[in-house]
């Protein structure tokens, strides 16, 4: 049996198909540009395939409350074009079968706790550090959702000392992903992150925000994994960094054997680039679980 | 049939039967002392009733992983005497019964979200603002336990600038509840809360705290209503003024119909004074679904 996954990202997507165990048997990758081009390339490889079941993992914000009349859409973005468009129903118009529809770092964190970093474990956090900073969960073996997705990239962290920048976010100005995704290092050092690698000073301060979040996070509701990937995350030297912050933050105040050893809570991505793709079919088989697919 | 519930609150224990309905048909209140003394009064309690199931909601830190050898102990807490108690094994040498243990706070959650100001939604948060801040949340219908119950009280916010006192977590100085608990608002101004109820210059630094900590909590887990109980919030001034910078703070970035009012998304407890008693027998109920009590 093969199921369909789309992983759409704000700058490329990856249309894949695989079995139940998460194996990708063929995938493709094209940019993210207008919906009718993009969706007609995704459509298009799709219908070369009998698949049984489709697992979606977006970009956001989007509907993905099944009980409510948009659902399945993306909605408010600064993408434009692609602001209140119906995804899923886009697809479920050609392809008639059992769906799944998430964000693309809720499906990654699924993908990782089934197959990845999380594997055997109930709970566990995906967050990308890239153009923005995304966060998904998985809670008790479910996807975390309540009034709808997760927004927690946009969290309030404390100021470092050192950073004179003024943040990026158009909502919050300095919030979590207006000081330390991709387009803010840039901004606040006039350099791409990858140009920056040999700068201690940034990763300093990068760490700290990260950290600051994550201590959050394991605060509020505990995931026994923490799992950062994106672009900025392959400066492999803020993981040491980020771990030593995060247990000054703490200081010693959640006793629990998950964080004894903190190289192996707060870790990459074990499915590196796969985790969305390999998570849209993880969506998509544990709804069929619930569905009978 | 009736059920046992247990309230253990740092200051003083609730003993109530009740119905599997949430009346509560009698209950008896002590202070807490250490545990002999203290348990025994419950245990006196609980044999002049009939019950066929015990729900516990304590305070904290508490082992509430139903795996764990330790379930249903306290663990580390400055209340020395009552450091890793067996409570809920305690209880459970004289109670022959399915018995369900958590914290007082997740207990109040459920409790208001299956009979108080929460009913109908199948997620809350419940905080409470007293000699310590504890907060407790429902997901997607279930008490949310990640390693461990959440200790979302003390999570960093952002310093307000006329704020100049140090804080007084002994684990982090100023986090949410360093700054912002009873003993944090006495510390700061000389003066018990309720001698401050004129003094608009408290409410606006505490309002500001609290809004900063509840915006992070709706864009980590988004629950549908958020409860504030506990002693310093019978200051009821401060609603308004949570509400307002709530609404700051978020800057409309979550469009969610149940932020449209916020009103009747911050909002006071609905079962007052016995959320979590009345929570600790849903609990109970809870678990007997599960476990067909
Ligand atoms: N090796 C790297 N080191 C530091 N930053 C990087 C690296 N590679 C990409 N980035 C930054 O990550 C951001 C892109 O993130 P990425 O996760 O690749 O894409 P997206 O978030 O758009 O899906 C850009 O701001 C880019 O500068
Ligand atoms: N009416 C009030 N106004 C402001 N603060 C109050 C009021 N009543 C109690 N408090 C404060 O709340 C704290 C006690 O919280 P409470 O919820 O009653 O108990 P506990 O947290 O110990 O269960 C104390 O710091 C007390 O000063
Ligand atoms: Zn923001
Ligand atoms: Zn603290």
């Amino acid at each position: 049996m093969l199921i369909g996954a789309m992983e759409a990202g704000g700058t490329k997507f990856v249309c894949g198909v695989g079995t139940r165990e998460g194996e990708i048997l063929e995938h493709v990758s094209f940019p993210t540009e207008g919906p009718e081009e993009t969706m007609a390339k995704a459509v298009e490889f799709f219908s070369r395939h009998p698949i049984q079941g489709l697992g979606v993992g977006t970009f956001g914000p989007a509907d993905i409350n099944p009980e409510s009349p948009t659902y399945g859409s993306i909605t408010t973005t600064p993408k434009l074009k692609w602001a209140h468009y119906p995804m899923l129903p886009e697809l479920q118009k050609h392809f008639h079968v059992p769906a799944a529809f998430d964000t693309d770092v809720n499906a990654a964190a699924l993908g990782e706790l089934t197959w990845g970093a999380a594997r055997g474990l109930d709970s566990c956090m995906y967050m990308t550090v890239g153009t923005g900073i995304g966060v998904g969960a998985v809670v008790d073996g479910k996807v975390l959702h309540g009034m709808n997705h997760p927004e927690m990239g946009h969290i309030l962290v404390r100021r470092h000392p050192n950073d004179t920048f003024a943040g990026a976010c158009p909502y919050h100005g300095d919030c979590l992903e207006g000081l330390a995704a991709g387009p803010a290092l840039e901004k606040r050092w006039g350099a791409k992150g990858i140009e920056l690698a040999d700068r201690p000073e940034v990763w300093e301060i990068q760490a700290d925000y990260l950290a600051q979040a994550l201590v959050s996070y394991a605060l509020i509701f505990g995931p026994k994994r923490m799992i950062l990937g994106g672009g900025v995350m392959k400066q492999q030297q803020l993981f040491p960094l980020i771990r030593e912050k995060f247990k000054t933050y703490m200081n010693s105040y959640l006793q629990n054997s998950y964080l004894d050893d903190l190289d192996t809570y707060i870790v990459p991505p074990g499915l590196q680039d796969f985790a969305g793709l390999k998570g849209s079919i993880a969506l998509a088989v544990l709804a069929s679980k619930v569905h009978s697919l």
